[in-house]
């Protein structure tokens, strides 16, 4: 008997047959008219957001943990996310003191059969599914994904998505900062690069501002929270860098974003659509010349959400103060109108976002 | 024949069949782990915020527009939503002038009706349902899932939910303001006052700052973007303001929440949940001694979001600067232990959130 070097559909039914009665969830598809609009094709949304624990990992661990023999289960686990090398190091200590069973984040063939259960549930979903959209961490969704669609639907196109600031499988050897962490890993395994090379048709990439752009979309118009991983394959479909027409699902892979990150995010969002104006000018320092400036924001309809009024500044002449105000506003054109009744009025003006 | 004074299991059943092919959703039902440990009673979330348009609302619309005639539909319809009292004026004059037919959001039977499939999708998927909570605006919602529930599942128990601002079922006849504008309704109407009366065990009211924490927690551990009237119910569950045990459905009504409304909720959240610590103190107006109190968060492992350095303040003595720093913080142990070590270090220390 060949040994197995692939896990194979027979596999990932298994699979599916074994998480189901341990509280993983078959997650929902959605069709969104504002991203098929956008993108000008049909854009459906497989939300493993959703997924008990917020993310997709949960099938493949607990593929693997039903899959353990008595003993080694007596001796417990240990796992580590693909996205988190430092714990990844502290993982293997632990199992080298305990004699634990060391859980893989991908280079496990239970763990990539537990992925390519979405996969099953995704041909069952959407038979007339063209072309799928998933995003690479170190392999073992993709990986599983790729093969148990490719066995159940021959045809189907399949793109995976790495953040630009890391992207070995796009040919990046870099490790750079990324929003989305979950997908930050630097060496791939040899199994999923091996699978990968064989399944994907192509990998692309994107940009932190792209992903920022769609985590925020995802929320204003899907209304779900997701993280940079699980967004990078919106990105992609915005950016224009999914290959093909006709029907695409993109893998929503997780939600777990850092709330005063995401905040960061939003904020960062709003401001690119003209949501926030932050501008900074000078008022003669004179009684009354702060409300006149608030007034002319009044008249202009824009909401202050901060002030800040300095005597001193590098280059504030000393007859004047310099102000930064920070106001919400409708858009880009709402900002615009202001920032010329300020300058109709004789206010230097200096926008800072 | 007697003249019909309420809607019908049948015409909820119509409706149903009428709207399906229409891109109204059968939206999912998730069970919570996270809402049942902290209520201590099995907690599903209807999530309506994943209904196309963000919200339940397109159910009643999608059937009373199909239950039109053809003259109706020719002469054009004109809407608007319960919360907004400015729309519904605008809505009438609208009426006026044109001959239009007015489509009100809350007292009609087909709008009722249509808001009931919600009650047919509940007792499909969760045949053992105990008790329902649903957030009270004009009383559409709760009327159309009320009267469909009762008609199937007759034992199920009805708590109704409205904003403590603006509560007219629950007694209250002011109209403040309140987070959750889309149940801000000063008039309930009279048909859905009749039947609400009949259906309803009770009506409970929920705070701003108890609806606040539950969108928070909807975002944080659900994935959910809610909006206030969509997220009563929960705050409602989390105060322990539903009476009964065993399985409980909540209502996410909708998820139309304006971003810039969002961040500042969370932010609020995260203050409580001592995510943020926003601190004002003073060092001595000598070189390096800012650099001094930044090492001292450096220590204590808090992350800088910002620092305003002022020359002048009301209490400041003429050789000091006022320092107002915003920390990024684990929790409220975090915060406490940074205020100590500021104190040991000798800063004079006011908490500012």
């Amino acid at each position: 008997m060949a040994t197995k070097t692939a896990p194979t559909l027979a596999d990932v039914e298994a699979a599916r047959a074994r998480i189901a009665g341990k509280g993983v969830r078959m997650t929902p598809l959605y069709g969104s008219e504002t991203f098929g609009r956008m993108t000008g094709r049909e854009v459906h949304l497989k939300a493993e957001t959703l997924q008990r624990t917020g993310s997709f990992k949960i099938r493949g661990a607990t593929n693997k943990l039903e899959s353990l023999t008595d003993a080694e289960r007596k001796a417990g686990v240990v796992a580590a996310s693909a996205g988190n090398h430092g714990q990844l190091a502290a993982a293997q200590a632990s199992v080298e003191e305990t004699g634990a069973t060391f859980i893989h984040p991908f280079e496990d063939m239970d763990v990539i059969a537990g992925q390519g259960t979405i996969g099953l549930e995704l041909a069952e979903q959407l038979p007339e599914l063209g072309t799928v959209v998933i995003p690479i961490g170190g392999g073992g969704l993709s990986a599983g994904i790729a093969l148990a669609l490719r066995a159940v639907q021959p045809d189907v196109r399949i793109v995976g998505v790495q953040a630009a600031a890391c992207a070995p499988f796009a040919g990046s050897t870099e490790l750079g900062y990324t929003i989305a962490e979950g997908i930050a890993v630097k060496h791939p395994g040899e199994l999923t690069s091996r699978l990968l090379d064989d399944l994907l048709e192509t990998v692309v990439t994107v940009t932190d501002e792209e992903i920022s752009k769609a985590i925020v979309l995802l929320m204003e118009r899907a209304k779900l929270v997701v993280e940079g991983a699980g967004a990078a394959s919106i990105a992609a479909l915005l950016a224009g860098r999914v290959p093909g027409e006709g029907p695409v699902a993109a893998i929503l892979s997780g939600g777990n974003i850092d709330p005063t990150l995401l905040i960061q995010v939003m904020r960062h969002g709003l401001t690119l659509a003209g949501r926030y104006l932050v501008v900074r000018t000078r008022v003669p320092d004179r009684p009354g010349e702060l409300l006149k400036l608030l007034s002319l924001f009044a008249d202009e309809h824009a909401n202050v959400v901060s002030i800040e009024h300095h005597r001193e500044g590098m280059d504030t002449p000393v007859t004047a103060s310099e102000v930064e105000a920070t106001l919400l506003t409708r858009d880009q054109e709402h900002c615009a109108s202001i920032l010329d009744a300020m300058e109709r009025s004789g206010y230097p003006v200096d926008r800072l976002n």
